[in-house]
C-alpha cells in the first residue's frame, strides 16, 4: 500500500496544534460515553465540555472550537438543543460534526438526523456502514447500534451522499473512508479491539471534531485524526488483555503519542479524485 | 456442597449461544451505570442499545432479545418509557428483567416498581435483599441503594413473591438466590470486591438478561448468568489491587472466559423443589 | 514548609469514621461524572446513591449524611430538584457542598449557581479560581470548565466570598486554598495528572462531602479531604503511564490508604487568621 507523507506529516502536525491551542470541544452527545469521550479529549489534548441546555447551548457553543453532536441517547429536547447550538454554530463558522448513533435502528433516529441535516450545515458526518446507508436512503437495516453492513457496501453512497449535502461523510470500520464527495481516504490504522469497547466510534467523532477546530479541511482533519485515533487502538491492544486494559492502555497511548510517533505510523491512503 | 453439573454445563451452552448470537440487549438503565453495563454486554457477546425516547422504545425493543429494565436514577417519564417498551416486550414475547434499585429507601422508587410490576408481566426481577423485602411488602428499609439485609433475611420472602408474581426472583449477594416459587437455586460464584464497585449489580442484572435471550427457563437463565458473572469477578479480584483494577479485570475476565473455563467453574446448587 | 500534626491527625480520624459509618452521601450530579463519583466514594468507604427526581429528592436526602451538589451538565428541572433537596437539608441540618462546575463560561450556569447560594445554606462551595471568581463578581471568564486562572488569582476574592456567605470556600488547583473566611488552609497534596482526567474536581467535592458527614467543621473536612484526595492522586501518578491507568492506579489508591498512612502524609499549611 501507498501511504501519504503528506498526510502522515499533517498528522503530526494537526496533534502539535491541538495541544498548543488546547481548544474547547463543546459536545451534546449521550449518557452512555460522556465520560470516556471527555477522557478521549483530554488525552488528545482538548478541553472538553459537556452541556446540552436550550438555555446555555448557544453561549456555550460560541466559545468553542468544534461541536459535536451524537444521538446515541437521543430525545426530542436534546434534539432542539442540537438544532440551537447548531445554527449559532452555522452563523459563526464554527465547524458540527455529527455521530449518527443508530441511525437506521428506529424512525426517531433516521428522522432526526434527517432534521439535523436539513436545519444544520454540518462539515463531517461519520457512522458505521449501517448508519450512513440508512441516511443516503439506500437499503438499510442495522441491528441497534452495530453495523451489519461492511465499509465496502457504503462507501459508493457515501461518496454520492457527500456530494448531495456538500459534507464529509466518514465511515469507520476495518478501514475507515472518508470523502468529500470529490477526494477519497482511506485510514488503515486501527485494531478490532475497538469494536468490543463501547463508545470508541463516538469517540473518534469526538477526536475528529477536536482535529477540526484546527485544520478548516474536513477531509484531512478526518483521516488524521482516524489516523491517530486508530494508532492509539493499535497500542492500547498490543498492551491490554481483554476490552477492560484496552480501554485503559489505548487512552494511555491517545495521551503519550507524540507528533512524530504519529507521522511515522499514520497509514492514511489517497483514493483517485472522482 | 453438590454442584449441578448439568447446570454448570447449561452455564457453558448459554455463553456459547450468546457469542454465536449476538443477541441484542435493549436497556432502559440508569446514568450512573450506562457505560459500564454496555461494556460488561459487549464483553460477554451481546449487542447493548441504550433507549429510552417514548418516541422510539417500542421499535427498538422490536429488535431485541431481551428488554432490561432499571431504576437506579428514574424519572417520571423513564418509567413511562419502561412501561410502553415493557408492554410491546410483553405482546412480542420478548423477556424482561427488571433491576429495581433502591426499591424500599423513597415512597416513589417502592411505586414505581409495584407499577411496573402491576402494568407489565416481567420475568425476573434481580435486587438485593432489602430491595426484594420492600417489593414483597414485608419489612423495608434500605441505605439508599444498598442492602441492610443478607439474603437469608429474604429467601423466604423471594418464594412466596415469585409465586404470588408468576416471575422469577433473584437476590444477589455473598450466595446468590434464585427461585420461581417452585425450584429454588444458590449460586456460589462471586467476590465480596464486587460489593465495592458501582454498578455490578446493575451489571450483573444485564448479564441475566443477555442469558435470558438465549434460554427461556428464566430460573437457569439466571443461575447461569450469575455463575458466569461471579467467576468474572472471582477472576478479576485474583489480578487486582483495589476496586479500579477490579473493574478493568474483570471485564477482561468476562471477556475471556471460555465455555468450558465456565462449565468447570460455575457453582450452581440446586435447591429441593418446594 | 510547616504543616499542621493536628489536621494530619483529623485527617486519619476522619478517614476511619467515614469507613465505620458509612455515610450515605445523596449526590445530585453530573452525567459525566456520576460512574466515576460514586466509585470514588465507594472507594473512599461512604454510599453513594444518585437521585434527581423532584418526586424522591427531600426524602433521599433525609436518609443522607451530605448531599452534593454539581451543575456540570445543568438544565431548569435539575436546579428545582437541587433546590428541593437543599431545602430539605437545611431543614434537618445536613451539610451541603455545592460545585459549580462552568460558573461565569455561561449566564446560565453564573445564575443557577447564584439562585442556588441565595435559596440555600451552603456549607462549602468547591471551584477551580475561575469558578469562584465568577461567583465572587470579580473578573470572570472561563475557558467552557476549565479554570484560566491561578489560585493565587483567587484567594482574596475567596476570602470575602465565605465572609460574606457564611460558607467555606474551597479552591483547588496546584496548591488548594480552603477559607471560611477567617481561617485559611492550604493543602499541598496532589498531582498535575489530577487535571487530566475528566471528573476529578467533581469527585474532590464528592470525597469533601463524605468528609463533611462525619466532621461538622466545613473548613477541617474540606481540607482533610483534599489532603486524602490529593495523597491518592500521587500515589495513583506514581504507578501510572497515562490518565487511564492514573485512574485505575489512583481510584486504587483510595480504597487503601490506610488512616496510618494519610496521618503521615497529609500535607495540611494552616494560614494566619484574618
Amino acid at each position: 500500500m501507498d501511504f501519504s507523507k503528506n498526510l502522515a506529516q499533517k498528522a503530526g502536525e494537526n496533534l502539535k496544534k491541538i495541544r498548543e491551542q488546547k481548544p474547547l470541544i463543546h459536545n451534546i452527545t449521550n449518557f452512555v460515553v460522556m465520560n470516556y469521550t471527555a477522557n478521549v479529549l483530554l488525552a488528545v489534548g482538548a478541553s472538553p465540555v459537556m452541556a446540552h441546555a436550550q438555555e446555555e447551548v448557544e453561549e456555550m457553543v460560541s466559545l468553542a472550537g468544534a461541536l459535536v453532536l451524537n444521538i446515541g441517547t437521543l430525545s426530542l429536547d436534546w434534539i432542539e438543543s442540537m438544532i440551537k447550538a447548531g445554527l449559532r454554530a452555522n452563523r459563526l463558522n464554527i465547524p458540527i460534526i455529527l455521530d449518527p448513533v443508530g441511525s437506521g435502528a428506529t424512525t426517531f433516529r433516521t428522522t432526526s438526523v434527517k432534521r439535523l441535516i436539513n436545519e444544520l450545515s454540518i462539515n463531517v458526518i461519520r457512522g458505521n456502514a449501517s448508519e450512513i446507508l440508512s441516511i443516503a436512503k439506500k437499503e438499510s437495516g442495522t441491528k441497534g447500534v452495530d453495523s451489519i453492513h461492511g465499509v465496502d457496501d457504503a462507501s459508493g453512497a457515501a461518496v454520492e451522499l457527500a456530494a448531495e449535502l456538500g459534507s464529509t461523510i466518514v465511515i469507520t470500520g476495518e478501514v475507515d473512508f472518508i470523502t468529500d464527495g470529490q477526494r477519497t481516504f482511506n485510514v488503515y490504522n486501527g485494531h478490532p479491539m475497538m469494536g468490543r469497547v463501547t463508545g470508541t466510534g463516538c469517540a473518534a467523532t469526538a477526536t475528529i471534531g477536536s482535529f477540526l477546530a484546527v485544520d478548516r479541511d474536513p477531509v484531512t482533519a478526518s483521516a488524521t485524526a482516524l489516523a491517530y485515533f486508530g494508532l492509539a487502538g493499535e497500542l492500547g491492544a498490543e498492551k491490554s488483555r481483554g476490552p477492560g486494559s484496552f480501554m485503559v492502555e489505548s487512552l494511555d497511548a491517545l495521551f503519550n503519542i507524540g507528533e512524530t510517533e504519529l507521522q511515522k505510523n499514520a497509514r492514511i491512503e489517497e483514493g483517485g479524485r472522482k
